[in-house]
């Protein structure tokens, strides 16, 4: 079978990305009614597929949105969505809305199923940087963070304003506590201590999060799950950025003023713990 | 020229509603990046087109969306569209959203325009009831409602849940506070005062609402923009819900207890000023 460049997947349906058409009555396109996830691909194998998969379904349970598949059945899917592009390393998108029906704020009748749209393109490899610039901007998205929603307009408009102030990503501060980036968790390193935002409905609970919890435990690095302030922020020894595409991100600038990188060896563990991982 | 049962509109292409295909890279469809309106047509005219067009190009400039068009381009295309359906009578919805683009929070290059769709379809007539019922559900919604956004994921939840609860539209409270429905104004008569929440970025400013508060201007009603409790809206004369698809929604009940229908000259006044408006 000839392989594709990229590939994208709707409710069965097989184009390239640029190519694929969709109704503009699905739910997505108009109310943002639908969860995702996206996951790195190395190899032609999906990085910690099963965290995404009980991702998926957590977020669509909490929206209520009915999964017409098992998460081995969707996992299959996608694993098979995966081999058909060249590239053994992808960035894989994939979503779900609550179905195809006229614009009516209520639930569409129950025989309307939800629809999964999926995506799958070539990664340039692991991404890490030691030279990433944050922006602060205030917090005034909805209180269901913990939701991978596609309702995305402020962690849009965060991005771009952190892109316009030369920095790569921005941080939202809510009550002088920060939160988490426009589409990472921000974690610190203080005196050894690893720091970060504890679990609720104010961020997201990022896999990569969840990854680094692990390895400090691995690894002996004691860890706090707290809400840390943006002074804090400023003055830690390191400042780690991460997200499934982005898994290791040291800020050096918050804004404008230098911060972080006091403590190289620490996120260098870190760093090795998660490239052992995916070489595995 | 044979007319249409309804139709769909995306950049030039017309169809029906049902037919219309969009890109899946359409950012309104993985963001929600996008703003929309919606209007009522009579005799084959669009009602408050002016309300609309202001309140359109206000929302796209407070999300950074620029409009290769003026509102009276935007305008006259609509207008004209809505001549293509059978009947005078329709439900006009229109949205723009920041373009068709690979997935990428910041916003595409400027040579990417933004997208509009529109879809109208025949509708009852003017929808006024005087037997809602509303449920009281928390607010958690972002703290930019004032935009009218795609970002919709929590109105559809709270418009689910007044559903299930037999009632027909939820109410918002904040605080303590009345904000609004999910999808319409809550405003009440008080001792023969029209009391409703001002404009903030905690309420929609909708054009219900604005026309309502120029009809007790002319109607000599006396008017006070503030936030009202719970149990100031429990404890109305009348609490009516509006919005441009149910102009004029007397409440009944809320959280299933009897509420409001003190006052019935004062709501029928109001009514008649919209039904004289529509009708000019």
């Amino acid at each position: 079978m000839e392989k594709m460049k990229n590939l994208a997947y709707y409710n069965g349906k097989i184009t390239l990305i640029d190519d694929m058409m969709i109704p503009a009555n699905d739910r997505g396109f108009y109310f943002g009614d639908g969860i995702y996830e996206a996951a790195m691909v190395y190899n032609h194998k999906i990085f910690a597929l099963q965290d995404h998969l009980d991702r998926m379904f957590h977020s669509a349970e909490m929206v209520r949105i009915s999964l017409p598949y098992t998460k081995e059945e969707v996992g299959a899917l996608l694993s098979d969505l995966v081999l058909k592009v060249e590239s053994g390393c992808q960035f894989l998108y994939w979503q779900v809305t609550r179905g195809t029906a006229p614009r009516n704020h209520m639930f569409p009748s129950a025989e309307i199923s939800s629809n999964l749209y999926v995506y799958s393109k070539p990664w340039k490899g692991v991404e890490m940087s030691d030279e990433y610039r944050l922006l602060s901007v205030k917090d005034t998205r909805f209180l269901h963070c913990n939701i991978k929603t596609l309702n995305l307009l402020p962690n849009v408009m965060a991005a771009q304003a952190a892109k316009e102030a030369g920095c790569q990503e921005a941080v939202f501060v809510r009550d002088g506590l920060v939160t988490e980036g426009a589409h990472s968790n921000v974690s610190i390193i203080k005196d050894g201590v690893f720091i970060t935002h504890p679990l609720d409905n104010l961020i997201l609970p990022g896999t990569e999060r969840k990854h680094m919890l692990r390895y400090c435990g691995e690894l002996g690095i004691p860890v706090e799950e707290r809400a840390f302030t943006l002074e804090e922020l400023m003055d830690a020894d390191e400042i780690i950025v991460s997200s499934t595409s982005h898994p290791s991100m040291r800020a050096m600038e918050v804004d404008k003023k230098p911060a972080g990188m006091k403590n190289p060896e620490l996120v260098q563990k870190l760093r090795d713990r998660y490239l052992e991982e995916i070489n595995q």
